[in-house]
């Protein structure tokens, strides 16, 4: 059975380059990774509420949620803006 | 060239979960995985901070720190406690 990965973001540059960064890390022979922009797919929020997610990007591994704070520097911010 | 993902945690239960289940997920192909433990090896702190680790747990992959909030309820602290 595939593992599965589903990423949830809304859209921060800093945040889907953090997302692009584990989504990179994880072994794709052993999940099933998805990107999941709420932003733009508002209608999938109500999904990963149910999965646990409080607040975005989070990475959802296996149903369980693992909210990621990137800890971004206001000048990665300028430089992604 | 492999690349690198190391977490940093001090030994809450429930972080340690998070931890076990993104190193899990880490294409060790590709990725040298490492687990430090803050709490018991305080000298690597310096070296954590440098890489711009705020709190913990976090993951640094290939020297971007992503820190990590499991987002606990306190029914799962009370079940790993």
């Amino acid at each position: 059975m595939t593992s599965t990965a589903i990423f949830y973001h809304a859209g921060c540059p800093v945040c889907v380059e953090a997302e692009r960064l584990l989504a990179e890390a994880i072994d794709r022979q052993r999940y099933t990774v998805e990107t999941v922009h709420l932003g733009e797919t508002p209608r999938r929020i109500a999904e990963a509420e149910a999965a646990g997610v409080k607040s975005v990007p989070a990475i959802v591994l296996d149903g369980v949620p693992l909210h990621i704070n990137f800890g971004a520097a206001l000048a990665d911010l300028k430089a992604a803006g």
